[in-house]
């Protein structure tokens, strides 16, 4: 059952990040059918085809399983035919978003140790896993990746993933460790979201220079 | 014999995708020979690497045989020296490229096909080996890849690795079904450039938002 | 001794390309602590990473090596809260990216020999391996990568890499080579930096093409 569970709520994860990303992408530039179903595909499914480079569990879990390419496909053709009809629920993909990027940290985070690697690699590769989709749709639409620059989004991940390193740890583990992390992820993210908080930006920048740095 | 040709013809796309990434390349931004060489060799190889981490085949086929290595960088290197004098052969370059499309979205699914992946996968991968080289190289050059946003590219690609799968889950195999599955991504791919034809656009995409999305 | 010399030589190289990479990013864009961390890890580690898919040598050494990820982090964590400060040092900085660079390409050739690759494989991963991780957080700041534009940077890479590869193929090997290869590749660096010297431009370039090329 604990399993079911878990598949349940992490094709739910998948499918929204597939339904938010391929939104963000439509909003932010101009594309055909091909492009917001790739980046509605990417987002959901890249974070975790990354974890699984670093970790060598290739070919990527969720390339293998049907179910989540056919979820990730379903969110981007759904974004595509009533793209500005979702507006309206937009707050309720927002906390769909949340979710998932809870979950796929968390569910990262489990993959890392299971597979024997350390707590730093296990809290990396979790939170890879949550911000990595939207990385590289960021990239292919070409904006600087907003997980790097401003808002909440990878620190709630980091903390997800360390809270399940922390309790794997110290013993505990089963549906209590995962949903507890995940919920302390998600708690993170959404107060992030309503009181529009940022990550800290460095005090004293270097000068910027406007055209080729190196 | 069969061997051979189809090497051949690889080898052909290899180096069609070379030229025309350098090339595009060149004409989208200011770069250096080392630049000219690497995008071109992106271009053709990258795809066939991308399907390789997913297919977990790895180190790459394209980066094991120095041939392949060989092929793609004299394209770049031809592209550096001779780089205006090419356009009078822009339909010529134009018809390459489209092999090449063709070949390696063939040869991509019959590589997934050969490794025991589902027919979804094989469709994915062999899409990806025809499109995933010129998604980088325009990722690099900073351009929104055109493969998401306009024209049809990936959809004779898929439509040729969705023939190749159909026709071996139909019993058939052997160099007639991989010579008739790329000529019918050749031909569909020639008529949307004779056509100037275009991927479906959304009806009703979402609100831009000028900056920050997310 | 030779092995925890090389050891200490590859660390500072890391930290040299976490400290240079987090103040380059920090200077093209607007970036919080977690991009000025990652970005700064990334260009320390991204090219050893691509070195370590091409060559099948999963997981990343620099990924399961706790070392490395320390390292590399704490370069970018210096950078965030000292950026400005930096500045007045910003002539070692070079000198020790110009470092990293020369151990990164001999180490990655090296690396690629080991495991049985070929001479134009193992000379490829060592350039890559020097330029991999700049290249990707050029892409995710939106910059088209310097070392595909200007500069001289991968032509020295590529030196010292194929100097350890010939050095290697006529029996001679252990530190001799090693330090050989990379003041060769340091050499041509800082030679390049001070005269300010470019690898060769096209000298017919085609028409460009303001928008949408292909």
């Amino acid at each position: 059952l604990a399993g079911t569970v878990l598949l349940a709520l992490d094709l739910t994860g998948t499918f929204a990040f597939a339904l938010n990303g391929a939104l963000t992408a439509l909003r932010a530039t101009r594309l055909d059918i091909v492009g917001v179903v790739t980046l509605g595909m990417i987002t959901a499914l890249g974070g975790g085809t990354i974890r699984d480079v670093l970790l060598d569990s290739l070919p990527p879990a969720t390339f293998v399983d049907g179910r989540y390419l056919a979820v990730a496909a379903a969110g981007g053709l759904i974004a595509f035919f009533s793209g500005r009809h979702l507006e309206r629920i937009n707050g309720t993909i927002n906390v769909l978003d949340a979710a998932g990027l809870s979950l796929f940290a968390v569910t990262g985070a489990l993959k890392g140790l299971d597979l024997g690697f350390g707590p730093a690699q296990a809290i990396l590769v979790g939170a890879i896993t949550g911000v990595g989709g939207g990385t590289i749709r960021d990239v292919l639409i070409r904006r600087v990746p907003s997980v790097l620059s401003s808002g909440l989004y990878a620190i709630p991940a980091l903390i997800g993933a360390a809270a399940t390193v922390a309790a794997t740890g110290l013993g505990a583990s089963g549906p209590a460790v995962t949903v507890g992390a995940a919920v302390l992820c998600f708690v993170i993210r959404m107060v992030g979201v309503h009181y529009d908080l940022n990550a800290p930006s460095p005090l004293a920048p270097p000068t910027p220079e406007p055209r080729d740095g190196d």
